[in-house]
């Protein structure tokens, strides 16, 4: 069902409009009646009171039309009386303002039972509990709060933080094109809005605030489509500080917190994943500017030493690179400054700006086209000129445009950090695709998370997935998970089982010293001493086998060759299953520093070998693969192939719940697993011998 | 000499008075005569020009009195003959904005020997090639820029990231207590301007920007001061991003980078280090405001389910703590709450808030006296009622004179995160100790650095250090460099030196088994193999002494018993001359995670014990020593006591350069040191014995 009652409809009702200035009824009416030019809008008030000058009726039984859409903005006691009537006077759209209309009732479930009422009409709700919504377009202002139109689509599952969204965008100088609070979500679903942004013209970057996901891979590709129409996404969302680790038996469920799992979501989106709202709000003034950088490596341009070097320090630390420029191009630059300007990268005008506004322009164009880097940011004073001087103002704004120029004609984007807020040059260059922002800091977060969605954009979203058999599973023997994993196409050592010394002698005929021993039945096996390692020959094995089962008893043992790869690093490899976002793929180091410094990878499965590639090279501890102070590089394709071929399992195997090689041993020649902890929901005999098979 | 001239001065000229709005001499004329009503301004204009409506005199010498202060404002050619004439005249201050005297003049030294002359005359200058000085208090403001009357004070060397500072305080409902841009520092230094701070009535805080550090130590002392006096300093300075690390021979050299020693430096002073001007301004906001917070635990108050989340995780990002409340609490809560509310924490108000305004102060209450946090954080639309509602201005402002009590009864913090910018009510609470920030960002960075200060400042100064003899050194033998680091008390495992097989085996009859054999003379012995680790007993300790001496030939090598401690953490302790601050010292976690997380902390030298276990307290690693995962708990005050020994080691020795123990074995009955690498600037023969010895 279309939601255009809710961007343009032909006629309103407030019902609960109210007179006083302090009630959300007097705000929703006053807004309503902004767009009684494009729409007839009826005020429905209990006393018939004048609103704004606006007559109004005691009920919506006065109207003579059906309105289009009714904003149910009543008492929780008699909106299901006002739905009952409109629905019957054929309203299609209700947008329901009031809260606790369950509650008012004693009648847990009635809002949903509501809104099956208005959909068995045909028509649709968005909330109840929600602040409203408002449409730049087609003045549609049916909300708490003061908008100023623009381009950012801003859609929250919390009104007020909505609000602090489009305020925040308000005092930074953007605009929004359309914002919607979506409240309890009984029918009308963010998800679907967010759909249905696609094609809404005005809006050329979304904000979505969110709290709980739904048909979270629906979702992703929304965002993706979304991207695709340029209109990228940003999110916020909640529950990073929660202790709520995902429960699970491995350590890929403690390491896969739920918000590491949406900002896998987004970045497999091309969305970017923010903290705060001044967040969304610093990113999304890059997002309407010019085009987004292809790279990490920025070019400064600074009116004072001092903050040149704060904003290269600033960059160095949001992951940016700050380049040496090539001896032509500091040729070029020495050519159009003073003696005393320093020509490094930052550029430190030294006064020729003050001496000549178009200085700025000039050396911005040279760094733009250099092709030494792919974006280029200028700090300091520029946008302050006309401000203090008004003779300059028409000067700098001259110089605004020639640095528009310089983006258009490059194709670089060129950001700016001004001292002044809001003067008319920084309103200007807002105008004019070039993203000026108030601090270094903004620039810097901006310019890194825009970085990140342009390499994300850049990558093909994750296939299909099998849906989930079950939510939990049971761990399956040790050969039987690494049957599992080897079918994948995962090399483990030699390996074969033993429940009896016969057993051992047999399989140290045809397996190679030194030995491992392993308790295969046991899920957390070297806690309990089911774990023998360097066993040197089939004497020691045989002498393993003996005192292990003394202790552990009779099962299946394992006795697998020892890996005998010599300058390795150990990985941890993983994927499970999210409650929302179904199967996830999990790298990082081994070892304590995947926990303690929570250096991991996290990716929606199934991941491709490209992208499990990139997730490795990402690690903070990627040097100790690459060469780190004289060590062999190791085999990384052959680690990501393993990364990938995990993450397949998950996203293939309905059947499995959980899986994670720990530790993955990766050498120069190739990639060794050597441990597998496999959960499935419904294990078969084979996978679970016991000791009777 | 006093540098009253620079504060409030009986008479001002500014030589290069200028008519020309967009000329800095306009400015200056502007600002000076600001002050005519408290002090004489005298207007040097080269053509006589009516500035401002106020006459000018063509040259100094028309005056028929001394001015004071002589604001050098005139091109580069003709300063040093102003200097002339007002020194002859008597003038006692010079503040030099022109820049550029040196080269105007072809003369390198000139504007140097300037400041002698001026010296010498008993007078001082301020500058040159700065942006001017203003304060408030006296109604002086010689600077380029605007500012408004405050408490904050701005040192900086940079004259523009100055402005940038008061700017954006400016932005942000903040004032400027006293502005001064240093300039070239050829006489006045920002460590005397910081001093003079500390009788400075009107300044409650300040931030100082410096990009070199003179008497280093000597400024950690003034900023120790002015803590005291009441008035917290915030530091911005830059290098952060450079590669260039200290040049040094150790790992330590490599870890102690430029910022990191000036963060060090800041922390023993109880001041801060910021990244940005931006950050400095927000920081502000809590020192000028009420109490700071003796803790990290933190209540949240909000109108909105949403926002209280965003905070909750953004106070989590920036290692603040936001505890469950006690049931007594939760209890006294719930009877100030509707029954939708939330009384957990964050605390959701779920429009008890709106329904009566003064349920924000009441909440606030309950949770400063509880003693279960130390500050109360509000955020969301309190301070936008009035602004979007004109009825409840007043009713706010008795809310916010509520809250500012709250602060007064309880001595804790209450910081405010206002969806308004610069309401009334925002103002109001800005000027009753209640800090009030526009993003929960900036309250989050700004309580967390807030909350290290307070710790800080609980801290005594780091003792006094001896100079150092020499800026580079020679590694010691290892077992000389051993008995240096023994005297100071850190135990190693028995060891004797070893020329000869006889040696030995007599080194074999009172060294218990196992051993490791080392080759003393040689500073990278594990790169080369001149490490031997595990050597079952004396006969494996002498093939392996024979296998070394082929490969490495004669010299002092050195058997030791291995140390055979269990369940040890291994760490890296080390200390270094920096170049500004002088001794310091640094502990990390051994092995790759030291420098590929960068998981070490930094303190000058001398540290006490218990600051040493502060250090190793806040690695982040410091979890592996506390009982990671069931393993036993090390002896971290041993660690510490070696942290602390090797610290006072070049403190008080000015002949070593460095020194580091990579590894310290830490186990649950204390640490024990397995390598030393000790510089010396002037080794002994006892330190280096050759192979004659």
């Amino acid at each position: 069902m279309s939601l255009s009652s809710f961007s343009d409809p032909r006629s309103v009702a407030v019902v609960g409009a109210s007179a006083d200035p302090a009630k959300w009824g007097y705000w929703l009416a006053r807004g309503a009646l902004r767009g009684a030019g494009r729409r007839r809008v009826h005020l429905v008030n209990a006393k018939g009171a004048t609103i704004d000058g606006a007559p109004s009726v005691r009920s919506l039984d006065e109207l003579t039309e059906a309105p289009e859409l009714v904003v149910l903005s009543a008492p929780a006691a008699t909106v299901p009386d006002v739905i009952d009537r409109a629905l019957a006077m054929g309203t299609k759209g209700f947008l329901g303002i009031t809260a606790g209309i369950d509650a008012a009732h004693g009648e847990p479930g009635l809002e949903r039972r509501l809104a099956e009422r208005i959909r068995a009409a045909g028509a649709r709700i968005v909330g109840p509990n929600c602040l409203g919504l408002y449409d730049a377009a087609t003045d549609l202002d049916l909300a708490w709060g003061t908008f100023a139109p623009g381009q950012l689509a801003v859609i929250s599952q919390s009104g007020q933080l909505g609000l602090e969204l489009a305020g925040l965008a308000a005092h930074e100088g953007l605009g929004i094109s359309r914002f919607v609070s979506v409240g309890n979500q009984v029918d009308v679903m963010a998800a679907e809005l967010l759909e249905d942004l696609v094609g809404h013209e005005q809006t050329r970057a979304v904000v979505l605030y969110l709290e709980s996901f739904t048909d979270a891979r629906g979702l992703v590709a929304t965002m993706a489509r979304l991207r695709e129409a340029g209109k990228p996404v940003v999110v916020l969302t909640v529950g990073a500080s929660e202790a709520s680790r995902a429960a699970a038996q491995s350590h890929t469920g403690a390491l896969t917190a739920a918000t590491d799992v949406v900002r896998a979501a987004c970045r497999a989106a091309g969305a970017a994943l923010v903290d705060t709202p001044a967040q969304a709000v610093e990113l999304a003034h890059l997002l309407l500017g010019g085009p987004l950088p292809t790279g990490r490596r920025v070019a400064i341009v600074s009116d004072s030493g001092g903050q040149g070097a704060i904003a290269a320090d600033t960059f160095a630390r949001h992951a940016l690179q700050v380049p040496r420029l090539s001896e032509a191009t500091r040729r070029t630059l020495a050519d159009l400054l003073p003696a005393t300007a320093a020509v490094a990268n930052p550029v430190d005008l030294a006064g020729a700006g003050e001496q000549d506004l178009s200085t700025y322009a000039r050396v911005v164009d040279v760094l733009a086209r250099s092709g030494e880097v792919e974006s280029v940011v200028l700090s300091g004073y520029f946008g302050c000129y006309g401000a203090d001087t008004p003779a300059l103002v028409e000067r700098e704004l001259e110089v605004v445009g020639a640095l528009a120029g310089v983006v258009g004609a490059h194709g670089r984007p060129v950001v700016v950090h001004s001292m002044s807020h809001d003067s008319v040059a920084v309103r200007s260059m807002r105008q004019q695709a070039v993203p000026t922002l108030h601090t270094i800091d903004a620039v810097a977060r901006s310019l890194e998370l825009a970085t990140t969605m342009a390499e994300d954009a850049a990558r093909p979203l994750p296939g299909p997935v099998a849906p989930a058999s079950a939510d939990s599973g049971k761990a399956l023997d040790y050969l039987a998970g690494r049957d599992r994993v080897c079918a994948a196409g995962v090399t483990y050592p030699p390996a074969a089982p033993v429940r009896t010394v016969e057993d051992l002698r047999a399989a140290t005929a045809t397996l190679r010293a030194p030995y491992v021993l392993k308790a295969g039945w046991i899920e957390h096996k070297t806690e309990v001493g089911g774990v023998a390692v360097g066993l040197p020959d089939a004497a020691a094995a045989e002498a393993a086998l003996v005192t292990m089962r003394e202790r552990l008893g009779e099962g299946e043992y394992v006795l697998e060759e020892l890996d005998r790869q010599r300058d390795t690093v150990e990985l941890i490899v993983g994927a499970r299953r999210d409650e929302s976002f179904g199967p996830v793929a999990l790298v990082g180091l081994g070892g304590v520093q995947a926990e303690l410094y929570r250096d991991v990878r996290i990716a929606l499965a199934p991941v491709g070998e490209d992208e499990a590639r990139t997730m490795i090279e990402s690690l903070r501890a990627y040097p100790l693969l690459d060469g780190w102070r004289g060590r062999p590089v190791v085999d990384v394709d052959a680690a990501a192939a393993v990364v990938s071929a995990v993450s397949r399992l998950l996203a293939e195997d309905p059947d499995l719940v959980e899986c994670e090689i720990n530790p993955l041993r990766v050498g120069p020649e190739g990639a060794v697993a050597v441990d597998a902890l496999v959960l499935a929901a419904h294990p078969t005999d084979a996978d679970i011998p016991g000791d009777e098979s």
